[in-house]
């Protein structure tokens, strides 16, 4: 399997680091002579000079990395089903912490975090300070060597999660690993794979060997599997279980609702719609069916310990998010927040690294508080939030209702967003959706860097809104998110290979073209005024001539 | 032609008002017994008892309350294209202001505020004396009463407005009537017509008589068509013809780009993108040609006599507004605001009715000082934005772009948000674009309604989220901005009849729908706790049983 680039003169180029690091990036040759390198989570499946093939997965990238450290070792076969290729799981030797957090706290920079530096253009002290701090997480199992290292914290760009994943009632494994590769050559930073159904391990299992970002499960989905969809069977002995499989498999962060406490769940008994998280769902119901604390909770040091042996992040799960706007910021959130929050100094105290899953539904004026309550009570623990969409009433849009509130809480400090397509609330999304949805958490993304003021965010603006300027079609083309839809709708209704040179398009036609009178008005303007204005006259006031 | 809601449990209905004032309302029925009624825009189209014929117009709402003020006397007949049952054009009577703001200011509560009260729930005084004051509009040209009445100001519910109109490239009168009307079924409140083609007259009389929304237009456009292009050949009296001419058609508000003067063209030297309003260009050329100040602010008094003698109102353009996040907030924009105020106080003077254009391309973090300083320098008069769209890279999605900004500008109190679509910097919009805009303005003015705190705005979303928690899939979609896409996108993946009752979808499955699993918790935690537990046990914990 190969995939191209958008646009075929955009070529796969790699900045060289330190020991054979290579960081791969987007070149785009625009027609003006200059190229531009832009943030590329496409992985091999861009490089024409690597082959793919989807039954073998993609190269071990960090594997010589993880073996030079000497503090894993392989472990016993697993009994689950494995990739044809699959090579056998590793995990810390004994004693050993193989976490990014635990290195960085001991002042070393990985390669990982070498590779990150390249790729966000900053210092490589930077990143390694920042994980030590918990401000910042790099997700890297162990045995997920495939990865492409990548960062998730507030001093760096905003990332963006793609949710995939069969539910029981429809999509197959090749669906899914398509949609992932899908995902990630449109610009998702991260893939959470959210299947349900039957083959829920083999699934993950065939999207880990082709991933080249991170991946991230909730592993409670596989758990209640195992007990036939009865939450009140779970036990601690049979999730453990699932997590030590998954981390076998190479998750590289999970979801975990440890925050939804037994006492918290009649604070959502008045909401209009209750808990609609469907981990948060499922232990509410645990909690409830035993009258007993959440297992998650009170076994929560000992998942730090499964954690740390193979660096899978914590991502604290927020069970308790509002599901519609009228529920934001109630007691219900805010009680779990502080509990993720006492959580997040748990996991630390293993360096285990750790973010915070937010909201949800939001509107606009309740925002800000979502992100100043939980950088006070978390540490400054990277966030990480759904949307939060801003209104309840556009199901069918809900990527604009929420990509609204993804780009403000973005913009304030929350250091991923995970999407929503247009398919949420009313069915599992396709392809189509997909790409919907990450084109609008792109664009969150990117205002969010704009506007927190990200030394590289505003060139890629500024070179395409040049290019506007400047009628040059293509490179306006190649540079926008997505380069067929905007060369599909321009040729709509100018498809002529003469009008991609042509001073204006169909919006406003050739006597309206803003650009193109003010391309006029410029150069008047730039050669003096009064004094110009018989010579402007008798050129015929049309200074710039079309080609 | 009759057009209909997008579905069919939706009723037309009318709230009755002091002197035969009906307004019409949609009706949406729910199966829980219930019924809402929401803002409707859409006109008599949606009416089964009008019969509605794109030859004859609309009926004229407001003629008897026109002619029972007895201040207008009707003109000669106008040389120009009509329409086949055209009304002759009236004006005022010599002497008199024909304005709503005139007569607000004079303590009158016109029947148009007094439709406009009960549309928006709120005490007529209120409106009138938004009006008084300036804070707000009532667009009501004598000559377009087929018109609605409606308000735009920050006491109100945000509105948005939708551009259509042909260029010389592209489309036909029919379709643009067809696109208006479109445009206000998915909830456009105003509707621009910004032809520029050959036709442009008669364009704009076929979509005045088919409006029942008020109807703006930029006569420089039409001006410039008489000069063939040739922006240095205007002059003051060709464009008064104009602006008369399109008085006496109904046009309800002008765009007038007075704020344009020739010291500020060369602040616009050294911008990425100059000037990219299409009158600001063609003002800038016409300036700098003749080395004299912009026409429209040298005539701007003997403007305002045109407008109160027809209550034309004024949509002071923002010719210098930024063409890319880079240009936001420069000196060129702000020092042509601060003209823009200057011109509000004469207008005001006159009574005339004024709101005030805003930008643009603005990164979130600087779209708040727009709000603060228009409401500042124009004494806050209305501001009317074009998005703005917070980041420059997505072209073919500049609806999401925009709407980002514009849900945030409607918050700090914008009154009215200029759609962007799709095709915005590609192309003229289709149809669909129509659509995909207005809907992506009516999540962003809503999501402002919410976050303004409009005592009204969160009813919709409540009855929606409650109809979602209980499964009332049907009810999910009639309540959603668009039914259609709602209910198409749930039955792509469950198209049988039963699903519409079943308590999941296809996103989750019927194991992992939180929802369903709340509903549980939520009867269980509501009987009491741990004395239950046993008894939920008992039950098989399935309490909560799909019919």
């Amino acid at each position: 399997m190969a995939i191209t680039f958008p646009k075929a003169s955009s070529r796969k180029i790699y900045l060289e680091g330190r020991d054979g690091i290579r960081v791969p990036m987007r070149a785009v040759d625009l027609t003006d002579g200059t190229t531009h390198a832009l943030y590329d989570t496409s992985g091999p499946y861009t490089d024409p000079n690597v082959t793919t093939d989807v039954r073998a997965g993609l190269p071990p990238l960090r594997e010589a990395w993880i073996e030079a450290r000497g503090d894993t070792q392989v472990c016993a076969p697993p009994s689950l089903f494995r990739f044809p290729s699959a090579r056998p799981p590793r995990r810390a030797t004994p004693g050993a912490n193989v976490t990014q957090m635990h290195y960085a706290r001991r002042g070393e920079i990985t390669p990982e975090m070498e590779f990150v530096a390249l790729r966000e253009a900053v210092e490589p002290e930077l990143v390694r300070s920042e994980i030590a701090s918990g401000r910042a997480i790099l997700p890297s199992n162990v045995n997920h060597p495939e990865s492409e290292p990548m960062i998730i914290g507030r001093s760096f760009l905003v990332k963006i999660n793609a949710n995939i994943g069969n539910s029981a009632v429809t999509s197959s494994i090749e669906e899914e690993v398509e949609k992932m590769t899908w995902a990630t050559r449109w610009g998702a930073d991260t893939v959470m794979d959210l299947s349900t159904g039957k083959n829920i391990h083999e699934t993950r299992e065939w999207i880990l060997r082709n991933a080249c970002v991170p991946i991230g499960t909730v592993p409670i989905y596989q758990a209640l599997e195992k007990v036939d969809g009865k939450a009140e069977e779970l036990t601690w002995e049979l999730y453990r279980e699932t997590l030590i499989e998954q981390a076998e498999q190479g998750v590289d962060y999970f979801t975990i609702h440890a925050g939804v406490l037994l006492r918290y769940v009649p604070l959502t008994a008045q909401r209009i719609t209750g808990i609609v998280s469907r981990g948060g769902s499922i232990l509410a119901k645990w909690c409830l069916a035993h009258h007993e604390e959440n297992f998650l909770y009170t076994h929560f040091e000992e998942i730090c310990e499964i954690m740390k042996a193979y660096d899978v992040a914590f991502s604290l799960g927020d069970g308790l998010r509002p599901g519609c706007t009228a529920d934001a910021n109630d007691d219900a959130q805010f009680a779990e927040l502080e509990t993720l929050g006492e959580l997040t100094k748990i996991a630390w105290k293993h360096d285990v690294q750790t973010m915070i899953e937010g909201p949800g539904h939001v509107p606009m004026h309740l925002i800000k508080e979502n992100m100043e309550k939980q950088l006070a009570i978390c540490d400054e623990a990277p966030f990480y939030t759904l949307g939060p969409l801003v209104t309840d009433i556009a199901p069918g849009y809900d990527h604009i209702t929420s990509a609204i509130g993804a780009a403000m809480i973005g913009w304030f400090g929350t250091a991923m967003l995970c999407y929503v397509t247009p398919k949420e609330h009313l069915g599992l999304p396709n392809k189509k959706d997909v790409k919907d949805g990450v084109i609008a958490y792109k664009i969150a993304a990117h205002a969010a860097d704009l506007a927190k003021g990200h030394p590289r965010a505003h060139h890629w603006d500024d070179i395409l809104s040049k290019a506007r300027f400047e009628f040059r079609w293509e490179d306006q083309f190649e540079l926008s998110l997505d380069p067929e839809t905007a060369r599909e709708f321009h040729d709509e209704t100018l498809p002529a290979p003469g009008a991609k040179v042509a001073h204006f398009c169909s919006m406003c036609g050739p006597h309206f073209c803003s650009m193109k009178i003010t391309q006029e008005v410029r150069e008047y303007a730039q050669s003096g005024m009064a004094e110009k204005s018989k010579e402007f006259l008798e050129k015929g006031a049309e200074i710039y001539v079309a080609p």
